[in-house]
Formats: structure tokens, sequence, C-alpha cells
């Protein structure tokens, strides 16, 4: 195992074998891991920060790995150096393998500017976002100037992707049956900007309509607490086809957010937000991981679930219970 | 104070005072008062649950006091005791008093078939929604068989409303600015029925329009996880318009979810909910409270927000300090 200060120096040099290494070491359960790895994000967190953080998110089939693809490719034109993560705790790809992802990313994989990195696995989704997020920090250290954070638009993943990024994209499709989309609504709430993918081909005039629904639902809701208007664009990731488009206006909004002060702001929230979380997270853990606790919750919880006994003085029970041992 | 027999004997009675009296010990926040007031929960829980949960949110201004005047008293006219709660963290109503609501709901307060409760004050958002939970079992054990939670349409209070109710319904205003009334958009999400209100005199065609709007943009999301679609109506409170229809909206939801067997599990799942939350109140409590976390929390909340220190190792740091002491 290489030191801290080889891993320091290594990330900080480029090497993309150390910053593996140094990703897989936060992914780690082991103890003995888990103490360097929090030294290592200590020894880089002054390098960290400086990037353009971008969560992609969509159902499955919407394309997401074919823009990720189109706007890694472009922005490594425009001299950008890019990271990909993601966040999928259905994914089963062994920590370190990029096999998974390079059948779907196949051009960007090859990239020197490229680095492409799939989730972590045996973890719960709150434990993978973590992870996710201390990779955001090894990747800065490493130079990325742009990291693009991938998840499955379902349930709490988007939630914790939410908080560890500063632009959040929604990509959708057109005519694919709406509730098929499996969307949950308040996803739209975070999003900062809205894409109907496959507007190609056959497909384009379907897109447009699509944008102008989307665009008339965004409007019934209030802007975002920046005061930024969610705008609703097609494009192709295939075809490349508006990828320009959506990236000035993540830069757009970089300028405006920047300017305003949001941009830190909303950082310094994300930085608590992840303090609290990591402090209740272990509360809950060492509470639900109790052997006593587990076997009566599960006798109390029987009773609640029925009704036979009130939430709160199972609730309370438990407490005293815990307390006591 | 009546003893805990008292205390149930008289709510089963139907006795005003006692009910009042009850559930002002459920508000309290001294320690003797919550053993009993957990005592006479207890109690009362084998007649609980009988009664329909009616979930009513919308921003200021929106005529929540008239609708429930109104349906309150169609629903007395139909044989139905209504109790009225109100989740309201920002209510400065003091317990017990019910002039605050008088003046808002006067002719249902004077009937013998309302009881109307404003809001429990001095505590957190989910003290007051825990403290509202607990007041619906004993209007239940009471006799009342539909309960109305009023809640202001903002934030975490309404997460805390749907936890309770069987169906949440969201009025919603045409015209005034949409941006203005100020909705989450997640709250969409958990409505099982929007009704355009003051849809009287020139603004009934302007709710009509919204009404449209509102529809079309529900359908871009999917389904309920019941399979229930959310209708969008249009009502006047004030002139008692349609308050029959959004009723029979209920009731249709309640036919359907009763014999889909939906009705029973979302009650089965909110019983657990509140357990989950009882708890994880009580660990959040608990280590927020404790003086040297607090201190401790300040200083490396300053690093943390500012970027100077890893989330994580201040999480985990604060976390190995608590567990020490």
């Amino acid at each position: 195992m290489p030191s801290t200060e080889q891993f320091v120096q290594g990330i900080r040099a480029g090497d993309r074998y150390l910053l593996s290494r140094a990703i897989t070491l936060v992914e780690s359960t082991l103890p003995a891991h888990h103490k360097q790895a929090q030294e290592v994000i200590e020894a880089v967190l002054p390098h960290t920060g400086k990037s353009v953080r971008l969560g992609i998110t969509g159902v499955p089939g919407v394309g997401k790995s074919t823009f990720i693809e189109s706007l890694g490719q472009y922005l490594i034109t425009k001299g950008h150096r890019v990271a990909v993560l993601t966040v999928d705790p259905s994914s089963v790809v062994s920590g370190g393998s990029i096999l998974g992802d390079k059948t779907r990313m196949e051009h960007l994989s090859r990239s020197y500017n490229a680095y492409i990195r799939p989730s972590a696995s045996g973890h719960s989704v709150g434990g993978v976002a973590r992870k996710t997020r201390e990779a955001i920090y090894i990747c800065e250290a490493a130079g990325y100037d742009v990291v693009l954070v991938e998840t499955v638009g379902v349930g709490q993943s988007s939630i914790a992707v939410h908080s560890m990024v500063d632009f959040f994209l929604l990509l959708m499709l057109a005519g694919a049956g709406d509730e098929l989309q499996g969307m949950k609504r308040g996803i739209m709430e975070m999003a900062h900007a809205v894409a109907i993918n496959k507007a190609d081909g056959d497909n384009e005039k379907a897109a447009e309509q699509a944008r102008m629904e989307y665009k008339r639902a965004m409007h019934l809701f209030p802007p975002n607490p920046s005061g930024w208007q969610p705008k609703v664009l097609t494009c192709s990731a295939l075809y490349g086809k508006r990828i320009d488009t959506i990236w000035n206006e993540v830069m757009t909004y970089h300028e405006q957010a920047t300017s305003s002060g949001w941009w830190t702001g909303q950082r310094s929230q994300q930085n608590v937000w992840w303090m609290r979380e990591t402090i209740e997270a272990n509360l809950r853990e060492q509470f639900y991981d109790d052997p006593a606790i587990k076997t009566r919750l599960k006798e109390l919880g029987k009773e609640v679930h029925d009704g036979t006994m009130s939430p709160f003085r199972a609730g309370e029970q438990l407490m005293e219970m815990y307390n006591k041992s």
C-alpha cells in the first residue's frame, strides 16, 4: 500500500494508477483503509473545489452514457479535463474496474484527458453517495476541472447527488410514455435544466413538442431559490447536436451564480449537509445495528405496523433501552 | 389534573373539556405530562383509526379556512362529526385556545359536531407534527369520523402531514402569479387531488384555465404509487360550490384504496414511519443538545462551511467525541 504522501504526490502529478488506487482506498470498508483515506482527503483538500460539478440524471434508456460520451469529448476539445463518476447503488461493477464503462463510453475512456470511474459497490445508497463525494475531491486534486456525476434518477440517490453538484441536468425522452419515465416529480424541482434527448431524425418533432410541454410544466412552479429559471432544451447525444447549447447553459448559470455568490454559498451548504449526514448516518447505524435493539425492534415494529401499539411509545421504549445499554 | 382513566372516559363520552385538556397534555413538554399523555394515547388506541384523515394544504391566502368552514358544514349536514387540526409551526396561538380560529371558522366552531384545535406552539416542525399526529388519535377516540388537518404548504410540515393523513388535498389559485404560490414542486407529488379555489364570479374562467394547465402538468408525472390518478378540480369555498364534488373524490379514493388494501397498508407504513421518526428525532436531539458537542460543532462547522476541513472527517471526529462521553 502506498503511503499517504505517495498517494497525494501521485494524484497531484496526474498518475492515473495512484488516482484509481486512492479512490479504491476511499471505497474500502476496512477500518485501516478508511483511516488512510481520510488522511488522503484531508491532504488534498486545499487543491479541491476548482471544478464545475455537473450532475446528470435520467431513467435507464434515456441515453446518459451517450450524452456523457458526447459532452465529455466536446469538453476535451475545448481544453477541459473531464472526470466521470457514477452513483448507482444497483451497480455490481467491482471497485476499480473500468471495464463495465469501457463499452459504454468507448471514445471518452481512451482519452488521456478523461477519467471514468464506475460506482462503488457493496454500499447503501448513502454509502455510495458519500464515496462518490469523496472521489470528487480526489479527481479535483488530480486536475480535472469538470466532474460529471451520473445517476439513475430514482429515489434517494438523486437527493444525494444534488448535494454534491453545482448544476443538476435532467435528461428526458419524448413520447416514451411519460409515466414510464418513472421520474419522481421532486426531481424536476432540483433540475437546473431539462434536456429532451434523442431529438434526431423522425423524433425531432416529438422532442420539440415534449420540450414545449415540459417548459409549460416548469413554468407552473416557483423559480429555483437561486433565482435561476431552469430551461428546457432538446439535444441529440448520438449526433452531438446542441451539446454545446447545454454546456453554454451550464456556463451561464456558473457566471450568474458566481457573481451573486450563490455558487460558493451552495457549496458551503453542501459541506455542512455532508457533515450532518455523516453524523446522522452514524447515529442511525449505531442504533439499528445494536443486536438487542434489532430483536426488540422486530417485535415492537410488528405491533406498530398492525396498529396495536402507539408508534411514539414504541420509539421511546426502544430509545430508553438503547440509552441504558 | 384528571387521572388517565378520567381522561379516557371523558374523551370517549364526548366531553369537550376533557378532550381539549387531553390534547393540551399531549402538547406539553413537561416530562410528567409527557408520561401521562403516552398512557392516555395507549389507552385510547383501540378506539382509533376509524376516521377519514384528510390533509389540506396551500399557501396563505388560498382560502384554507374558508374551505374547511365550507367542507366542515357540508359534512355535518351529512351526519359526520368533524375535527379540525392545524400544523403550522409559525403559529403563535397559545395551546388550548380556539379564539384564534373562531374568527376564521365562525360557523363551524359553533357546531356541536365540530371540534377545532389550532396548532401547538413552542415546538419544532417535527414536534408540532408529532403532537398533531397524537391529537388525531384522541379526536378519533372521541368519535370524530372525519379529521381535517390543515397545513401551510411549505417545507417540512407538508411531509409530516403527508405521513399522517389518508388523502392529501392541495388548494391552488388561478392567476395569482404562479411563482407567488411558493409551492414546493414536491408537494404536487403528494397530492391526491388539486382544487383551484375561488372559482366564482369573474374568476371562474381563469380557474377553469388554471385547472386545464395543472391537469396537463399532472399528466407529465407518473401516477401515485397506489395507482390513483389525482384529479384537478375547481371550487368556490366562499359560495360552497363543488365542495361535494371534492368530498366525492375523497370517497371514491376511499373505496378504491380500501378494496385494494392500500388504505390499511398506507396507515401501517405511516405507523412504522412515526416510530422511526420518534427514534431518529431522539437520536439527533440527544446528539445536538450535548453541551460538549455544541461547542465543538460550532468550531468544526465553520471550517467545514469554509471548505478548510473535510465534512466527513469533521462528522467522524464529532461522533468519536460523542461516543467517548
